[in-house]
């Protein structure tokens, strides 16, 4: 069997998700059907770097899938391409050795948040930036992103759910490294850019909700260490939408 | 009277371009909708900078308008983007001479023609870029493209129709003077940024069809001047998609 990993773009506004959901047309649902009819027969694949939320883009998700078939790596791209809907496309098409899995061995991961930072929206952003109209301290949101880099429990920026979920989890369940966090700005377009060893369950909106709140001068950057430490979602701030989230790139 | 100048931005795809059509939706039937309900009273524009075509987006669109009301402009602009639709909002509003003309006065303008350049598809930017799946060569492109700039008659790039109805037009009417055309690529977005002092009818789509005919190949750039010398649409390239392009700027 070829093991095949596939690098995928979407605009996740038509989506409920990259997960399977019944009657819900969600990337991996389009992904599998485009699979299945490459290869004339019914076809899963092995893993995705991660789930996205509904709602939420992609320029580098990665999956995996294994094959008996011995087509080429172009062919196969091209194939699936022509299958998928136009709101997904198989960037890059490669084999990779038999154990690769693109979950377990993802070293990390970029994404990026983009927020529309002016009194109007704009409508050759919309959908794809989350239109913040109120002004922001960018050095306050600055100061408060540096406290978030490093190796910390990130428990309070993940939802309750996933919380509740794990209580048979250990602590490092919760801990995540964060290598980069930046923010810039090019004229309205603001981009929150974060790199991590693995994020949790809405742990980029969270931050960006939180990091937001800051910015409009209602929690101040040295609020963060506290946060962090209660190791509880109730003293973090609101989860940004979706529309925003882009997963930018999985390194392995 | 006052005389108000507003700029707008709008998402093209949705529309059948800026000019009121019978039936159809237009950028004008959105804008002189919401005109009439904000003012409580049926409003027309006085001008715009120019007509853009179905699917053409715009940054930067100015229009005028005249009315006797003294409205804070802070209240007209907010009022006049909740009446409008998603697509198009009012970036800013200001109160202008009474003789000023959104067209007549336009001193320069700036468009945009974004292509995506690359043998997939780009789901995040469809409808905001044109596709191209070939490879260009961009150093032929650039050395054509300083073969249009300076001050040229047009003819070759505009629309037979446009040439026809303009059979009673004297030769001034077809030259405009293309005072900037760049051409940028970061990743595989490639970008034609021009400047003039004004457009004929398809121009920028005439001329970005023509570069990306001699990216591939199939013309060398030192055929441009012969092309404008012909006169005629019959010796240039094909007009590149509405999806593309965008009108940046408008300057007075």
């Amino acid at each position: 069997m070829r093991n095949i990993k596939l690098v995928l773009e979407y605009d996740g506004s038509a989506f409920f998700g990259f997960q399977r959901q019944p009657g819900r047309p969600t990337i991996q649902e389009s992904l599998e059907k485009a699979l299945s009819a490459f290869f004339d027969r019914k076809m899963k694949i092995a893993s995705a770097s991660g789930r996205t939320d509904a709602g939420v883009h992609a320029a580098g998700q990665v999956v995996n899938f294994k094959t008996s078939s011995d087509r080429d790596l172009r062919k196969i791209q091209k194939g699936l391409n022509a299958h998928l809907p136009p709101e997904i496309v198989v960037k890059s098409a490669e084999e990779v050795p038999a154990d690769f899995h693109a979950r377990y061995n993802a070293k990390s991961k970029v994404y990026e948040y983009r927020a529309w930072n002016s009194p109007f929206r704009s409508p050759l952003t919309a959908g794809r930036a989350f239109h913040v109209p109120y002004s922001l301290d960018l050095s306050a949101m600055r100061r408060a992103a540096k406290h978030f880099t490093g190796r910390h429990d990130f428990r309070s920026f993940t939802s309750e759910t996933a919380v509740l979920k794990g209580r048979g989890k250990k602590e490092a369940d919760f801990v995540r490294t964060l290598k980069v966090v930046r923010i810039t700005k090019v004229g309205s377009l603001l981009t929150f850019h974060f790199e991590a060893d693995g994020f949790l369950y809405h742990m980029v909106r969270n931050l960006v909700g939180t990091l937001l709140e800051v910015g409009r001068g209602k929690r101040k950057p040295s609020d963060i260490p506290s946060i962090l430490g209660a190791k509880s979602r109730r003293f973090s701030g609101n989860t940004a939408p979706s529309e925003g989230l882009f997963l930018q790139r999985v390194s392995y």
